[in-house]
């Protein structure tokens, strides 16, 4: 079996969390990418409860719109993602994580991101 | 003076455009990473006609939410970002771009992402 990867929780910093504008509806987005490799996984929405929880528990924690839920991104899948590093943008309305990305990749499709395979163009010949 | 960086316009894929999903203002977030370092430069947002325009002139060019109008990145500041590689996501509703970042830096701030020196908390002691 792999080795379980290592839970290091963030202590947040109160100056930075009241840094970040919500919508009207109360969510951010929230940009994963792999500490490893670099790649931007996916881009999931978090609420003001679910950023607390996800550096509390140092692993990603989303609010589903479809489902109107909070959503501990790997609890059924297996594919969690352990935060090493957490950011907001200069403004304060996108949210980074540097993650270590457990088990077979971010995406619920089954690729290894959510962009994999999905280009825009291609160079012209 | 410094190499002035290839222009690589890509070819649109009319069926990968079609799968993007435009918000109720008719825009869709782009997030744009460093092609060298895999570093998050921004988020910022186009419509249709920015993204057909940025996969055309190689470069990003954004639609401006603040001032109303198209924003040719770096026009002004000289902080141009080259496209090399351009992705929706598995839902269509956010874009990535790889990009050859000119100039300074992503952010109008003067740091070199919208993202740097900007934590929301630290590992707990």
């Amino acid at each position: 079996m792999p080795m379980a990867p290592t839970v290091t929780p963030l202590r947040a910093d109160e100056s930075a969390l009241a840094a970040v504008r919500y919508d009207e509806r109360g969510l951010v987005p929230a940009i994963v990418q792999d500490a490893g490799t670099g790649a931007v996984l996916q881009v999931s929405w978090m609420n003001e409860r679910t950023l607390r929880r996800t550096l509390a528990e140092g692993r990603t924690v989303f609010w589903s719109r479809s489902r109107q839920e909070e959503w501990a991104k790997g609890d059924t899948s297996g594919n969690r993602q352990w935060v090493r590093e957490a950011y907001h943008d200069c403004d304060g309305d996108v949210l980074l994580f540097v993650v270590e990305q457990e088990g077979s990749g971010a995406c619920h499709t089954g690729t290894p991101t959510c962009f994999s395979g999905r280009p825009l163009g291609a160079p012209a010949e």
